[in-house]
């Protein structure tokens, strides 16, 4: 395959040069330049699906620039879309986002250079809809109210490309491919499809192989008819970010067994290696983002992400990130927070507040015990933080999941998770937890530190990987084909797992050897 | 591959009973009906080609029904296009159109029945901006203008579908698929492509393989997710219109080696079989379609299309389509005509009428001597139905460029014309024409009668064939790879053998030994 890179991007530029058109080789205008461009190796090139229109003027700026110039041209899967034909200095770029539930994170993708020139995230604007998906599903009941969600999304693509290209100085027209990786419901929301169904049993998607569409469809401000590649699903609980976090992480390309763990607003869970995958996912995540527990937020400036509490004296120590006034706390802050009120022995192996302690940071709420995080004097509100006996309660609901879907997803292959290889934890969570401090609550299983590896945001990488190799499509259709999913809503062996798994760190502390627990948490 | 017939129409459809989601088998709507249509034999369908609103209505349509319908699929040459789901009970039509610069051949197929239901044809609504094609095409030199000269072609298309669906009482939304085959201008003409260098040397077509279109593209008054097939050209010369043509012969699967002439406004020649193929075209036609001689006509109702002058008693008689008055004389008739005449001893072996011969007919007119066909009384307009020196002329440059073209192709490839297998004679022409006539004018090679076998109008015909055959597609992309086009313009021998071949029959008479040639046109 010929180009201008030794990389394989999704969008390549091809100069060339065509024999002028004579008495000997009178080849019509198109045929001439697919005949060119299929001796350069792009073949074959999608006549069929490429529009009239587009042959009409691709056919008339060949002739009108003398049967030379540049062709830009797109891999849509087992074929070569011809996209324009510009000038041979201009960028090609692309856009990758990871569309989650809670924030849309925006990768711009150098195509030429192989390189991501630039990242940020802004929230889900659709959020005001409804902080979980539930809600924007019921409220999306008419094709109007479906198609203002959809906008939402597409506006908030839009500003966020049109920002990024006034402050990079580059012509949007020149991102001539996107890619997007979403959860099965967020993924329909982009489309405009219908989610209604997505979300009862059985849990039916409207489509899991979406159509790579062009950029002028869904109204995108990048080259109007640049590719626009949506990440497929697997079923209704396991989406395009998990496939691109699977991608991500290149567990389906070895030999060894690992185990791959996304918690954003569900935890997706895939257990598998080159030759088979087992994948299931749940509502594990919503307290580690913020929308649940009372001060909880996301991973950002302000958010308590790290804290210790010292078992003799109880003195607390935290930090913020950024290192601002406190304004409530992350995920990570929260493992933390139990974690170390069970160690000196402030919570029960029950998770409730050891109400025998007595200490100023233990107190009386409206919603039950308290335990103060920081006083009014140091947060940014100037009101104590406090998380409540509720809050726990519901954390521990989520580590409870996540710990029994890690266990019944290695059940189901005759396998002890403790046995795995490596264990890729991805997300923000990923990067900001302490895997002993999650250990010690009994969210993740009692193994060795290294085994696990923390990856980032392995939904917005994958798609950032397809734009700069083309070969992830096949990779991609291998994951689909070999990921089995297991619907965890109705199994019942959940039940009974769980509620083992809400005690700290389980009811059998045999399971986590390493973690030691102190007699006064044992009540 | 199913379907509801044995034939292999381009549109079938499919009836269909899907397994309702369940826990067990949650795939997506629109996955499952695409899972359940491969394991019926439609594989692949064109998931990168179904746009995503119709995705859209299908999966909710699929749904509303309960997991049954009826889908109507399309075969796109070697993928499935799934156009709707309807009812079981609804008929399956398509649209066949000859597409040629003077008329317009209108077939109505029905595609469950494999059967012609209906056929007419109409005069070209673009002949106001050119009688020929060349004024057309200088006429059209705007954008705005090429488009008017589309808009008339699918007017006229539409015109032709609705009046025949009112007809015969049926919705022009069970019209599936439309098949086109027309000369390379009027298919660019047809798709608002620029025809402007077909016609000026090294004479470039825009495209040569259209890409299927949408009928909602078009404007096309049939089912909006109807598929437009129109038939490749070889070159600017050599049209879709003479690819169905030779389709319809079934040369292109002989072992013996036949001819295919077809006579419209160009006449295109075909030498060759299953191996291969050599093509040229020429402007014989339009003396013969009644576009350039005074009185001449379409052979159409009024028109004389059969002459015998008795040599003796120079008695004239003739027959008019229709048995009416007649009101000009069509290319048969003329043929007739020019043949008796030589025959009578009327015309010189230089094609001039014989001014030493006395008689009523013979008259002085401003374009030189002329012969009067029918006398005032006779005609439907009360004027003489003259052909004068210079129509006769006119003739002779057709025929001779026929002759002409025969010989040059037959020699490319080293065979005599006269050795050919069979002589298979398209259009309207062929239908007419007396071959023993053609003949002995010089026009066709003094072959047995017996191997001309005329065969109608086979571009119509090779539309519709497509539309009851898929496998077509094949064969047409077969036809196209082994033809090679000879480009006559600009090839030097065709002056010297021309002038030869405007004699009558021919200046070497012993090419034409069946032909008496009467000691008086000897002159």
């Amino acid at each position: 395959m010929s180009g201008e890179t030794k990389y394989l991007p999704l969008v390549v530029g091809e100069s060339f040069e065509l024999e002028r058109p004579s008495l000997k080789d009178n080849s019509a205008d198109w045929d001439r330049l697919i005949k060119h461009l299929n001796r350069r190796g792009f073949d074959p090139i999608s006549s069929q699906g490429i529009p009239l229109d587009r042959i009409k003027s691709i056919s008339s700026t060949v002739r009108k620039r003398g049967f030379s110039g540049r062709a830009i041209l797109a891999y849509v899967i087992d074929a070569w879309d011809i996209i324009e034909i510009g000038d041979s200095k201009s960028s090609i770029l692309g856009a990758a986002f990871d569309l989650g539930t809670t924030r849309i994170a925006f990768y711009l993708v150098d195509l030429l250079g192989a390189k991501i020139l630039y990242e940020t995230s802004i929230s889900n604007p659709q959020i005001p809809f409804g902080e979980d998906i539930l809600t924007r599903i019921n409220y999306a009941t008419t094709p109007e109210k479906l198609r203002q969600l959809q906008l939402l999304l597409i506006d908030a693509f839009n500003s966020l490309m049109v920002r990024v290209a006034e402050e990079l100085q580059f012509d949007t027209n020149s991102i001539y491919a996107m890619a997007v990786a979403g959860n099965t419901t967020m993924s329909h929301f982009f489309l405009g499809l219908d989610p209604s169904h997505i979300c009862r049993e059985p849990y039916i998607p409207v489509v899991n192989n979406f159509p790579i569409l062009r950029a002028k469809d869904l109204g995108l401000k990048m080259n109007p008819e640049g590719i626009v590649y949506v990440f497929p699903n697997v079923g209704s609980y396991f989406g395009g970010d998990a496939v691109a976090g699977i991608l991500a992480s290149g567990m389906h390309r070895q030999e060894n067994v690992s185990v791959f763990v996304d918690v954003g607003t569900n935890a997706e869970v895939v257990l598998g290696n080159r030759d088979w995958m087992i994948a299931c996912a749940g509502a594990a995540g919503p307290a580690l983002e913020g929308g649940v527990v009372e001060r909880g937020m996301m991973a950002m400036p302000g958010a308590i992400d790290r804290i210790r509490i010292d078992p003799e004296t109880l003195e607390l120590t935290y930090h913020t990130i950024g290192d601002q006034k406190p304004l409530g706390i992350c995920g990570s802050g929260l493992i933390d927070l139990i974690a170390e009120m069970f160690q000196a022995g402030i919570l029960t192996i029950q998770g409730k507040i050891n109400t025998r302690i007595e200490h100023p940071r233990i107190v009386a709420t409206p919603d039950g015990m308290g335990f103060v995080v920081a006083f009014s004097h140091e947060t940014a509100d100037g009101r104590d933080l406090i998380i409540s006996d509720i809050d726990i309660g519901i954390l521990l609901k989520s580590k409870a999941a996540m710990y029994t879907i890690l266990n019944i997803i290695a059940r189901k292959v005759g396998l002890d998770i403790h046995d795995i290889d490596r264990f890729y934890v991805a997300g923000t969570f990923g990067n900001h937890i302490d895997p002993q401090m999650a250990i010690r609550i009994g969210m993740l299983p009692d193994i060795p530190i290294e085994k696990f590896v923390p990856l980032g945001n392995t939904s917005g990488q994958g798609a950032s990987m397809l734009l700069l190799n083309r070969n992830m499509f096949q990779e991609i259709r291998e994951i689909c084909a070999k990921l089995t999913y297991v619907e965890l809503n109705v199994n019942v062996e959940l039940i009974h797992e769980f509620r083992g798994a809400l005690f700290l760190p389980h009811t059998d502390p045999s399971l986590f050897p390493s973690v030691k627990i102190p007699q006064i948490a044992k009540g």
